[in-house]
């Protein structure tokens, strides 16, 4: 199996984190999206515990909050010493709601509106990662009003191409996002933000894409930021505390992605890093790495019911399935791919080729398409792999499709952490 | 102007449905999605009216839920005369609790549950457009349970390619919907159909595609199901009262888009529709035809506020806007395209090119990419064209941002349809 986390019951049944993921979709309905809280927690303590190991002392892993966020992924978090960053106000509300000490959250994003900044500060937020000039005038204008000195990084485009997808590609200089040490407008701002008196700046933040599963390109980032760090700490005689490399370890979707060794992968990079601060004549800095995906990915799957098997004769075959777009729209986006089993007979041969539909009304609604599964019939399960990290956090409720719940599985028990989305729910907003 | 219910005001802002889109962002917030009640009620009209003049007595102008579903529009739509098109158990929901007569109602979608037919048959639903044989055999038997015959249309694929967006285009053989006549597939269902005691066959549905400029794929798809009708009718010794063609007429997003005349376009394919039958040597059927993307897209406008503008020296300039692919998946998912103004200084000449980029943490997010406005500063209002047509409906919380409120304008007055969702309905459904 693709993790150490799927199996196949005695049944014939498919299992995940070791229960019987059709006696859950009888129990709870489906869609069903199912995470398991010990692979969370483990794939948390292999972050913390390779950057203690590796790092120097003020170096944390960042739960990315936008890859799945609800109230108990912050209380495991916090639990597991992880840290967090978070990009919206939305965010920082859920993560102050689950009681995550927000000393140890940092606001991402390249939109912070006045009221999210001001939100923020109430809350006794740690740190701002600055993405622009404006935002950067507000956090000190408010700072100022409020009679303290805000600690922040800047956020920063190092001009890497991770050769990845585009649309998860955000290391280049031509970015949204951040600011492009290549123009020299990386160190205006720097300059700019040095002279302000209610924001201290303590190092940047570069994040060069998803999806990577070779160290190099994140070494060739370090190298860019290392450089310009010892650049600007002598020729501004500041001290910079932290290198935030940001996420894009890859996860393993389907059995031809590499098995990735994290903690491997993080022991390389700190010593590069080591290396590369040394002949840069520098202190290594403290980092911070922010793996959203890699932390929640594969702890989670979800599960449909079948509603019809269609062959079209001398073109191809459907599955169509009682979710699709609206709790997992990768595919539309991306063309994402993922395993899929049939849950009820993860024990035959895996012999059907077919596309999985969504229950959408919109062609483009598919999980997958042309993959091989044991052929299934109405009223039987599809499991779709790997579904932890911006599936629950991309769900919509497009064609009025209520959203699925997130059940925890953990040492044999199950509980709703996020209840499914009611008909009631749908109409909870509108005006009579 | 594109539409003519946008417009600019004595101040220079720009104007929707005659009101001060500027004026509205201070009283509602942004992001703010705008609706033109007017312009809704026109839409629909101009159907109705057409379709009564143009097709035989039972034609009527389905609402395709999809494109915009919230209990206000039901009541509208009912006001005005249509009948509604329906693809989940969610959008049943909303009609009934709207107070839509369902037997108006038509549920469509690729894969009805038990659970959603027992819920539509409670409810008294019309019209089920049967999709494939499994749900075909699953309404049979609730209706004989039940002890009554339910009334039924199966829907076809004619075969035709609009030469459209793949993604958007749903009348060709390959297909996750439907049944194919090309294959013989369709026949065989349709001899199964009439089988079966509790269920009624009286026509058939076919959909082409969407964002269609010509008559002509309407009329070839006619062409197909009108020969087939007359084939069907022959063998079988049947009358099929109605021909559902579907929806798919484009609607005018950007300048370069034709203007459409809808009223023509019905007048026309009436006209070839009436040849075509006469020719197969069948009575003329009655029509049915599911406008949603034309009823609301040119009625809706998105308000954003920026929060940054950021040139890249050498390469482009970005302006970050407070909303994106959560509330306008649209341009992350097809590349579509949409007229952008800057609402502050709709007077001014738009010649600062540059990409709106929401507020997404994700490099995709972005509403459309190098096009020309007025340059905005932080603060100031961007607005979206054109955005009533499957943008609030695809809306989701991705980045824990909020979903916009609906804010209905009509006769220079404005009222909250749906409301602006809360932080604190972000934590509703998360146990403690």
């Amino acid at each position: 199996m693709l993790h150490d986390n799927i199996g196949i019951g005695e049944s014939g049944h498919l299992t995940f984190a070791g229960q019987d993921t059709v006696a859950l979709c009888e129990q709870y309905g489906t869609p069903l999206m199912l995470l398991d809280e010990n692979r969370v927690r483990g794939n948390m303590s292999v972050y913390v515990n390779a950057m203690k190991k590796h790092f120097t002392g003020d170096s944390h892993p960042l739960l990315a909050s936008k890859a799945l966020c609800f109230k108990g992924i912050y209380k495991i978090a916090a639990e597991e010493g992880m840290f967090t960053d978070i990009v919206s106000a939305g965010e920082l509300y859920v993560a102050k709601s689950a009681g995550f000490p927000m000393e140890n959250a940092f606001f991402h994003g390249s939109n912070k509106s006045d009221a999210a900044i001001s939100m923020a500060m109430d809350m006794g937020l740690g740190w701002f990662i600055v993405d622009n000039r404006e935002e950067l005038d507000e956090i000190n204008r408010q700072a100022g009003e409020r009679g303290f000195v805000q600690n922040i990084l800047l956020r920063l485009t190092p001009g890497i191409d991770p050769h990845t997808h585009a649309k998860i590609n955000t290391g280049r200089v031509d970015s949204k996002f951040g600011t492009a040490i290549e123009t020299g407008q990386a160190e205006e701002l720097i300059a700019y933000a040095l002279s302000l008196n209610n924001v201290a700046l303590h190092g940047f933040h570069c994040h060069i894409g998803s999806q990577i599963f070779e160290i190099e390109p994140f070494c060739d980032a370090a190298d860019i930021m290392l450089a310009f760090m010892a650049h600007i700490q002598k020729t501004y005689c500041v001290k910079l505390k932290y290198l935030n490399l940001g996420g894009g370890f890859g996860v393993r979707y389907v059995e031809d992605d590499p098995v990735i060794d994290y903690e491997k992968n993080i022991a390389e990079i700190a010593s590069h890093l080591r290396a590369k601060s040394a002949e840069c004549g520098i202190e290594m800095p403290d980092i911070l790495m922010e793996p959203g995906r890699s932390i929640v990915a594969d702890a989670g799957m979800t599960l449909y019911t079948v509603g019809s098997v269609k062959t079209i004769t001398g073109y191809k075959s459907y599955v169509s399935i009682d979710g699709g777009m609206t709790d997992n729209p990768r595919y539309a986006l991306y063309g994402s791919r993922y395993t899929v089993h049939n849950a009820d007979h993860a024990d035959r041969e895996a012999d059907f080729v077919c596309t999985i539909a969504g229950c959408c009304c919109e062609s483009g609604d598919l999980i997958q398409e042309d993959i091989a599964i044991a052929k299934p019939v109405r009223g039987e399960h599809i499991a779709v792999c790997v579904t932890g990290a911006y599936n629950y956090a991309m769900s919509s409720n497009y064609n009025k499709i209520p959203r699925p719940p997130i059940v925890m599985l953990k040492d044999g028990q199950s509980r709703i952490a996020v209840r499914r989305e009611t008909f009631a729910d749908l109409i909870a907003y509108d005006a009579e």
